[in-house]
Protein backbone atom coordinates (compact mmCIF):
# COMPACT_ATOMS: atom_id res chain seq x y z
CA UNK A 1 0.00 0.00 0.00
CA UNK A 2 1.53 3.26 -0.71
CA UNK A 3 2.36 5.88 1.62
CA UNK A 4 -0.49 7.87 2.31
CA UNK A 5 -3.09 6.44 0.43
CA UNK A 6 -6.34 5.95 1.80
CA UNK A 7 -5.54 7.77 4.91
CA UNK A 8 -7.36 10.78 5.62
CA UNK A 9 -4.84 13.84 5.25
CA UNK A 10 -3.50 14.49 8.20
CA UNK A 11 -3.99 18.66 9.19
CA UNK A 12 -2.51 20.70 11.91
CA UNK A 13 -4.51 21.90 15.12
CA UNK A 14 -4.53 25.24 13.56
CA UNK A 15 -5.75 24.02 9.64
CA UNK A 16 -8.94 22.22 11.81
CA UNK A 17 -9.10 25.08 14.00
CA UNK A 18 -9.59 26.89 10.18
CA UNK A 19 -12.26 24.31 8.96
CA UNK A 20 -14.63 24.89 11.94
CA UNK A 21 -14.42 28.48 11.46
CA UNK A 22 -15.21 28.09 8.23
CA UNK A 23 -18.35 26.87 8.72
CA UNK A 24 -19.34 28.14 11.72
CA UNK A 25 -18.62 31.33 9.39
CA UNK A 26 -21.02 30.13 6.49
CA UNK A 27 -23.82 29.45 9.13
CA UNK A 28 -23.39 33.02 10.13
CA UNK A 29 -22.59 34.44 7.03
CA UNK A 30 -26.33 32.77 5.64
CA UNK A 31 -28.03 34.05 9.01
CA UNK A 32 -26.97 37.38 8.13
CA UNK A 33 -28.77 37.16 4.78
CA UNK A 34 -31.75 35.26 6.09
CA UNK A 35 -32.02 38.19 8.86
CA UNK A 36 -31.71 40.57 6.39
CA UNK A 37 -34.45 39.44 3.86
CA UNK A 38 -36.75 38.01 6.02
CA UNK A 39 -36.07 39.29 9.68
CA UNK A 40 -35.74 36.46 12.43
CA UNK A 41 -39.21 34.85 12.92
CA UNK A 42 -39.07 33.31 9.65
CA UNK A 43 -35.54 32.43 9.68
CA UNK A 44 -35.88 28.67 9.75
CA UNK A 45 -32.39 26.86 11.08
CA UNK A 46 -33.24 24.27 8.55
CA UNK A 47 -33.41 27.32 5.76
CA UNK A 48 -29.89 28.46 7.01
CA UNK A 49 -28.00 25.28 7.14
CA UNK A 50 -29.87 24.52 3.37
CA UNK A 51 -28.47 28.01 2.10
CA UNK A 52 -25.37 27.31 4.06
CA UNK A 53 -24.57 23.63 3.02
CA UNK A 54 -24.02 22.67 6.26
CA UNK A 55 -25.43 19.65 7.70
CA UNK A 56 -28.39 19.55 10.61
CA UNK A 57 -26.49 18.05 13.18
CA UNK A 58 -23.80 20.60 12.78
CA UNK A 59 -25.50 23.70 13.59
CA UNK A 60 -25.78 22.66 17.57
CA UNK A 61 -21.93 21.54 17.44
CA UNK A 62 -21.09 25.27 17.02
CA UNK A 63 -24.45 27.17 18.41
CA UNK A 64 -26.36 25.81 21.88
CA UNK A 65 -30.01 27.25 20.49
CA UNK A 66 -31.37 29.47 17.75
CA UNK A 67 -30.80 32.53 20.23
CA UNK A 68 -27.48 32.21 20.92
CA UNK A 69 -26.89 31.80 16.66
CA UNK A 70 -28.87 34.75 16.56
CA UNK A 71 -26.46 36.65 18.82
CA UNK A 72 -23.36 35.40 16.44
CA UNK A 73 -25.47 36.88 13.72
CA UNK A 74 -25.88 40.33 15.16
CA UNK A 75 -21.89 40.33 16.05
CA UNK A 76 -21.18 39.10 12.47
CA UNK A 77 -23.32 42.18 11.11
CA UNK A 78 -21.23 44.50 13.25
CA UNK A 79 -18.05 43.25 12.62
CA UNK A 80 -19.31 43.76 8.85
CA UNK A 81 -20.61 47.22 8.82
CA UNK A 82 -18.11 48.08 11.39
CA UNK A 83 -15.11 47.38 8.50
CA UNK A 84 -17.35 49.59 6.23
CA UNK A 85 -17.28 52.17 8.94
CA UNK A 86 -13.75 52.42 9.62
CA UNK A 87 -13.34 52.54 5.64
CA UNK A 88 -15.78 55.52 4.58
CA UNK A 89 -15.12 57.34 8.35
CA UNK A 90 -11.95 55.43 10.11
CA UNK A 91 -8.47 57.58 10.30
CA UNK A 92 -7.53 55.93 7.19
CA UNK A 93 -10.76 58.55 5.72
CA UNK A 94 -9.38 61.59 7.32
CA UNK A 95 -7.20 62.95 4.41
CA UNK A 96 -11.07 63.47 2.82
CA UNK A 97 -13.14 65.75 3.93
CA UNK A 98 -16.25 65.12 6.04
CA UNK A 99 -18.31 65.44 2.59
CA UNK A 100 -16.77 63.11 0.47
CA UNK A 101 -16.63 60.47 3.73
CA UNK A 102 -20.41 60.77 3.98
CA UNK A 103 -20.95 60.46 -0.11
CA UNK A 104 -18.61 57.08 -0.09
CA UNK A 105 -20.23 55.61 2.67
CA UNK A 106 -23.61 56.31 0.70
CA UNK A 107 -22.66 55.03 -2.55
CA UNK A 108 -21.20 52.04 -0.83
CA UNK A 109 -24.52 51.42 0.88
CA UNK A 110 -26.59 52.18 -2.38
CA UNK A 111 -24.68 50.03 -4.30
CA UNK A 112 -25.20 47.27 -1.75
CA UNK A 113 -29.13 47.58 -1.77
CA UNK A 114 -29.55 48.14 -5.30
CA UNK A 115 -27.27 44.93 -6.05
CA UNK A 116 -29.94 42.76 -3.93
CA UNK A 117 -33.07 44.52 -5.48
CA UNK A 118 -33.51 46.07 -2.30
CA UNK A 119 -34.65 43.31 -0.33
CA UNK A 120 -32.17 43.68 2.02
CA UNK A 121 -31.57 46.43 4.51
CA UNK A 122 -30.26 46.51 7.43
CA UNK A 123 -29.92 43.98 10.50
CA UNK A 124 -30.25 46.69 12.92
CA UNK A 125 -33.33 48.19 11.61
CA UNK A 126 -34.69 44.87 10.75
CA UNK A 127 -33.80 42.92 14.06
CA UNK A 128 -34.60 45.83 16.34
CA UNK A 129 -37.90 46.64 14.78
CA UNK A 130 -38.88 43.23 15.30
CA UNK A 131 -37.41 41.84 18.60
CA UNK A 132 -36.53 44.96 20.72
CA UNK A 133 -39.79 44.30 22.30
CA UNK A 134 -39.20 40.47 22.80
CA UNK A 135 -35.58 39.71 23.32
CA UNK A 136 -33.99 41.78 25.82
CA UNK A 137 -30.71 40.69 25.05
CA UNK A 138 -31.02 41.02 21.31
CA UNK A 139 -32.50 44.65 22.46
CA UNK A 140 -28.96 45.53 24.59
CA UNK A 141 -26.84 43.98 21.50
CA UNK A 142 -28.68 45.65 18.69
CA UNK A 143 -28.64 49.18 20.96
CA UNK A 144 -24.93 48.83 21.43
CA UNK A 145 -24.26 48.42 17.79
CA UNK A 146 -26.01 51.55 16.96
CA UNK A 147 -24.01 53.02 20.13
CA UNK A 148 -21.05 51.94 18.57
CA UNK A 149 -21.95 53.21 14.52
CA UNK A 150 -22.41 56.40 16.47
CA UNK A 151 -19.09 56.38 18.10
CA UNK A 152 -17.43 56.06 14.76
CA UNK A 153 -19.61 59.09 13.26
CA UNK A 154 -18.81 61.23 16.07
CA UNK A 155 -14.63 60.80 15.92
CA UNK A 156 -14.88 61.65 11.77
CA UNK A 157 -17.12 65.05 13.03
CA UNK A 158 -14.97 65.75 15.58
CA UNK A 159 -11.93 65.46 13.14
CA UNK A 160 -13.98 67.23 10.49
CA UNK A 161 -14.73 70.24 13.23
CA UNK A 162 -11.11 70.14 13.60
CA UNK A 163 -10.38 70.59 10.29
CA UNK A 164 -12.51 73.70 9.92
CA UNK A 165 -15.33 72.14 7.37
CA UNK A 166 -17.89 71.97 10.66
CA UNK A 167 -19.05 74.82 12.65
CA UNK A 168 -16.97 75.03 16.05
CA UNK A 169 -20.00 75.03 18.00
CA UNK A 170 -21.15 71.34 16.60
CA UNK A 171 -22.64 69.06 19.15
CA UNK A 172 -20.78 65.89 16.97
CA UNK A 173 -22.10 63.20 19.35
CA UNK A 174 -25.64 64.73 19.12
CA UNK A 175 -24.80 65.47 15.26
CA UNK A 176 -24.22 61.55 14.88
CA UNK A 177 -27.32 60.36 16.52
CA UNK A 178 -29.11 62.36 14.51
CA UNK A 179 -27.67 60.60 11.33
CA UNK A 180 -27.83 57.06 12.10
CA UNK A 181 -31.85 57.84 13.29
CA UNK A 182 -32.40 59.19 9.66
CA UNK A 183 -30.36 56.89 8.18
CA UNK A 184 -32.44 53.78 9.61
CA UNK A 185 -35.36 55.76 8.39
CA UNK A 186 -34.36 56.21 4.90
CA UNK A 187 -33.66 52.88 4.27
CA UNK A 188 -36.70 51.36 5.60
CA UNK A 189 -38.12 53.98 3.04
CA UNK A 190 -35.54 53.50 0.06
CA UNK A 191 -36.98 49.26 0.85
CA UNK A 192 -40.12 49.90 0.45
CA UNK A 193 -39.34 52.13 -2.14
CA UNK A 194 -36.97 50.31 -3.94
CA UNK A 195 -34.81 53.42 -5.12
CA UNK A 196 -31.86 55.00 -3.56
CA UNK A 197 -33.56 58.45 -3.05
CA UNK A 198 -34.06 58.43 0.09
CA UNK A 199 -30.63 57.51 1.16
CA UNK A 200 -29.52 60.09 -1.05
CA UNK A 201 -31.75 62.76 0.35
CA UNK A 202 -30.76 61.43 4.35
CA UNK A 203 -27.45 62.57 3.62
CA UNK A 204 -28.46 66.26 1.72
CA UNK A 205 -30.44 66.76 5.04
CA UNK A 206 -27.63 66.00 7.16
CA UNK A 207 -25.34 68.36 5.20
CA UNK A 208 -27.75 71.19 5.91
CA UNK A 209 -28.48 70.17 9.55
CA UNK A 210 -24.90 70.09 10.47
CA UNK A 211 -23.93 72.64 8.31
CA UNK A 212 -21.56 71.25 6.49
CA UNK A 213 -19.54 72.87 3.87
CA UNK B 1 -94.31 28.94 28.85
CA UNK B 2 -93.55 32.38 29.07
CA UNK B 3 -93.08 34.43 25.55
CA UNK B 4 -89.93 35.29 25.02
CA UNK B 5 -88.38 32.56 27.36
CA UNK B 6 -85.73 30.69 25.83
CA UNK B 7 -86.20 32.19 22.86
CA UNK B 8 -82.45 33.28 21.58
CA UNK B 9 -83.49 37.46 21.13
CA UNK B 10 -83.92 38.35 17.42
CA UNK B 11 -82.01 41.03 15.94
CA UNK B 12 -81.87 43.14 12.83
CA UNK B 13 -80.06 42.18 9.70
CA UNK B 14 -78.04 46.08 10.83
CA UNK B 15 -77.33 44.98 13.64
CA UNK B 16 -76.39 41.46 12.93
CA UNK B 17 -73.94 43.44 10.80
CA UNK B 18 -72.39 45.86 13.89
CA UNK B 19 -71.76 42.07 15.53
CA UNK B 20 -69.93 40.70 12.54
CA UNK B 21 -68.06 44.28 12.14
CA UNK B 22 -67.24 43.82 16.13
CA UNK B 23 -65.57 40.75 15.85
CA UNK B 24 -63.88 41.56 12.67
CA UNK B 25 -62.98 44.90 14.26
CA UNK B 26 -61.46 42.95 17.41
CA UNK B 27 -59.25 40.03 15.07
CA UNK B 28 -58.09 43.27 13.29
CA UNK B 29 -57.10 45.57 16.61
CA UNK B 30 -55.54 42.21 17.99
CA UNK B 31 -53.58 41.71 14.93
CA UNK B 32 -52.36 45.17 14.90
CA UNK B 33 -50.80 44.93 18.34
CA UNK B 34 -49.18 41.75 17.45
CA UNK B 35 -47.51 42.65 14.99
CA UNK B 36 -46.46 46.22 16.58
CA UNK B 37 -45.07 44.20 19.51
CA UNK B 38 -43.70 40.70 17.48
CA UNK B 39 -43.77 41.14 14.16
CA UNK B 40 -45.44 39.21 11.20
CA UNK B 41 -44.14 36.33 11.27
CA UNK B 42 -44.36 35.83 14.74
CA UNK B 43 -47.72 36.56 14.64
CA UNK B 44 -49.49 33.07 14.65
CA UNK B 45 -53.63 33.16 13.73
CA UNK B 46 -54.34 31.64 17.05
CA UNK B 47 -52.60 33.78 19.27
CA UNK B 48 -54.20 36.51 17.46
CA UNK B 49 -57.51 34.74 17.81
CA UNK B 50 -57.04 34.09 21.77
CA UNK B 51 -56.24 37.86 22.23
CA UNK B 52 -59.10 38.88 20.87
CA UNK B 53 -61.21 36.04 22.23
CA UNK B 54 -62.70 35.06 18.95
CA UNK B 55 -63.05 31.58 17.76
CA UNK B 56 -60.81 29.85 15.51
CA UNK B 57 -63.79 29.08 13.58
CA UNK B 58 -64.14 32.65 12.90
CA UNK B 59 -61.41 33.68 11.49
CA UNK B 60 -62.04 32.29 7.82
CA UNK B 61 -65.10 33.52 7.86
CA UNK B 62 -63.65 37.32 8.19
CA UNK B 63 -60.63 36.72 6.11
CA UNK B 64 -59.54 33.91 3.22
CA UNK B 65 -55.85 33.52 4.34
CA UNK B 66 -52.95 35.71 6.65
CA UNK B 67 -52.34 37.29 4.00
CA UNK B 68 -55.84 38.57 3.61
CA UNK B 69 -55.94 39.51 7.14
CA UNK B 70 -52.10 41.14 6.92
CA UNK B 71 -54.07 43.79 4.68
CA UNK B 72 -56.72 44.37 6.68
CA UNK B 73 -54.41 44.83 9.53
CA UNK B 74 -51.94 47.45 7.42
CA UNK B 75 -55.21 49.55 6.34
CA UNK B 76 -56.57 49.29 10.54
CA UNK B 77 -53.67 50.67 11.24
CA UNK B 78 -53.44 53.51 8.83
CA UNK B 79 -57.11 54.36 9.78
CA UNK B 80 -56.00 54.84 13.33
CA UNK B 81 -52.88 56.58 12.67
CA UNK B 82 -54.72 59.07 9.68
CA UNK B 83 -56.62 59.69 12.37
CA UNK B 84 -53.83 60.90 15.09
CA UNK B 85 -52.58 62.67 12.13
CA UNK B 86 -55.76 64.82 11.14
CA UNK B 87 -56.14 65.70 14.82
CA UNK B 88 -52.11 66.78 14.36
CA UNK B 89 -52.05 68.24 11.13
CA UNK B 90 -55.54 68.89 9.99
CA UNK B 91 -57.20 71.73 8.53
CA UNK B 92 -58.74 71.47 12.08
CA UNK B 93 -55.04 72.36 13.73
CA UNK B 94 -54.49 75.01 11.38
CA UNK B 95 -55.29 77.68 14.01
CA UNK B 96 -51.67 76.46 15.74
CA UNK B 97 -48.38 77.25 14.63
CA UNK B 98 -46.58 74.26 13.27
CA UNK B 99 -44.23 74.20 15.71
CA UNK B 100 -46.76 73.55 18.01
CA UNK B 101 -48.44 71.41 15.67
CA UNK B 102 -45.28 68.87 15.78
CA UNK B 103 -44.72 69.30 19.62
CA UNK B 104 -48.51 67.48 19.61
CA UNK B 105 -47.72 65.22 17.69
CA UNK B 106 -44.52 64.79 19.79
CA UNK B 107 -46.03 64.23 22.44
CA UNK B 108 -48.92 61.79 21.88
CA UNK B 109 -46.57 59.69 20.25
CA UNK B 110 -44.06 59.22 23.28
CA UNK B 111 -46.98 58.96 25.41
CA UNK B 112 -48.05 56.44 23.80
CA UNK B 113 -45.18 54.27 23.21
CA UNK B 114 -44.00 55.01 26.73
CA UNK B 115 -47.48 53.62 27.97
CA UNK B 116 -46.80 50.70 26.13
CA UNK B 117 -42.73 50.32 27.77
CA UNK B 118 -41.13 50.98 24.22
CA UNK B 119 -42.91 47.37 23.19
CA UNK B 120 -44.62 48.96 20.66
CA UNK B 121 -43.26 51.26 17.48
CA UNK B 122 -44.95 51.77 14.55
CA UNK B 123 -46.32 49.13 12.50
CA UNK B 124 -44.86 50.77 8.91
CA UNK B 125 -41.55 50.40 10.32
CA UNK B 126 -41.58 46.92 11.89
CA UNK B 127 -43.40 45.16 9.20
CA UNK B 128 -41.71 47.19 6.45
CA UNK B 129 -38.44 46.11 7.28
CA UNK B 130 -39.74 42.42 7.55
CA UNK B 131 -41.74 42.26 4.78
CA UNK B 132 -40.54 44.80 2.31
CA UNK B 133 -38.79 42.15 0.51
CA UNK B 134 -41.14 39.17 0.89
CA UNK B 135 -43.92 40.38 -0.26
CA UNK B 136 -45.03 42.64 -3.05
CA UNK B 137 -48.60 42.88 -1.95
CA UNK B 138 -47.50 44.14 1.66
CA UNK B 139 -44.83 46.42 0.32
CA UNK B 140 -47.00 48.23 -1.82
CA UNK B 141 -49.40 49.16 0.89
CA UNK B 142 -47.11 49.74 3.23
CA UNK B 143 -45.54 52.82 0.70
CA UNK B 144 -48.91 53.87 0.33
CA UNK B 145 -49.35 54.22 3.97
CA UNK B 146 -46.12 55.92 4.40
CA UNK B 147 -46.83 58.24 1.21
CA UNK B 148 -50.11 59.21 2.75
CA UNK B 149 -48.26 60.62 6.10
CA UNK B 150 -46.47 63.02 3.76
CA UNK B 151 -48.99 64.17 2.21
CA UNK B 152 -50.95 65.14 5.12
CA UNK B 153 -47.74 65.90 6.57
CA UNK B 154 -46.73 68.18 3.47
CA UNK B 155 -49.89 70.05 3.40
CA UNK B 156 -49.57 71.30 7.45
CA UNK B 157 -46.30 72.86 5.78
CA UNK B 158 -47.74 74.75 2.71
CA UNK B 159 -50.59 76.23 5.43
CA UNK B 160 -47.81 76.92 7.60
CA UNK B 161 -45.28 78.28 4.90
CA UNK B 162 -48.45 80.33 3.81
CA UNK B 163 -48.77 81.73 7.13
CA UNK B 164 -45.23 83.00 7.09
CA UNK B 165 -43.44 80.24 9.65
CA UNK B 166 -41.36 78.25 7.16
CA UNK B 167 -38.99 80.51 4.71
CA UNK B 168 -40.63 80.78 0.93
CA UNK B 169 -38.60 78.90 -0.99
CA UNK B 170 -39.34 75.32 1.24
CA UNK B 171 -39.74 72.72 -0.35
CA UNK B 172 -42.15 71.19 1.29
CA UNK B 173 -42.74 67.70 -0.44
CA UNK B 174 -39.46 67.26 0.27
CA UNK B 175 -39.55 68.30 3.96
CA UNK B 176 -42.16 65.65 4.55
CA UNK B 177 -40.45 63.26 3.53
CA UNK B 178 -37.06 63.78 5.36
CA UNK B 179 -39.51 64.14 8.43
CA UNK B 180 -41.27 60.89 8.19
CA UNK B 181 -37.61 59.26 7.34
CA UNK B 182 -36.14 60.35 10.24
CA UNK B 183 -39.00 60.04 12.29
CA UNK B 184 -39.39 55.76 11.57
CA UNK B 185 -35.47 55.75 12.25
CA UNK B 186 -36.19 57.88 15.77
CA UNK B 187 -39.21 55.17 16.78
CA UNK B 188 -36.41 52.26 15.69
CA UNK B 189 -33.94 54.04 18.42
CA UNK B 190 -36.74 54.95 21.04
CA UNK B 191 -37.72 51.04 21.16
CA UNK B 192 -33.93 50.09 21.37
CA UNK B 193 -33.40 52.90 24.02
CA UNK B 194 -36.03 52.68 25.53
CA UNK B 195 -36.56 55.84 25.91
CA UNK B 196 -37.89 59.36 24.21
CA UNK B 197 -35.43 61.30 23.91
CA UNK B 198 -35.00 60.05 20.29
CA UNK B 199 -38.43 61.15 19.54
CA UNK B 200 -37.60 64.64 20.90
CA UNK B 201 -34.45 65.23 19.15
CA UNK B 202 -35.56 64.05 15.81
CA UNK B 203 -38.46 67.30 16.38
CA UNK B 204 -35.32 69.51 17.24
CA UNK B 205 -34.04 68.11 13.99
CA UNK B 206 -36.76 68.99 11.80
CA UNK B 207 -37.08 72.61 13.38
CA UNK B 208 -33.89 72.72 12.23
CA UNK B 209 -33.75 71.61 8.82
CA UNK B 210 -36.81 73.07 8.13
CA UNK B 211 -35.68 76.54 9.59
CA UNK B 212 -39.46 76.45 11.72
CA UNK B 213 -39.18 79.70 13.76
Amino acid sequence: MPRDAAVAPRRSHAERGTAREGTRERLVRAGIVAALERGWAASGVDTVLRSAGVPKGSFYHYFDSKDAFGEAVIDGYQAYFLHRLERCFGAGAQGRPIAVQLDDFLAVSAEGMARHGWRRGCLVGALGQELAGLHEGFRERLLASLTQWEQVLEAALLAARARGELPPATDCRRAARSFWAAWEGAVLRARLARDGAPLREVIEDFRRLVAID
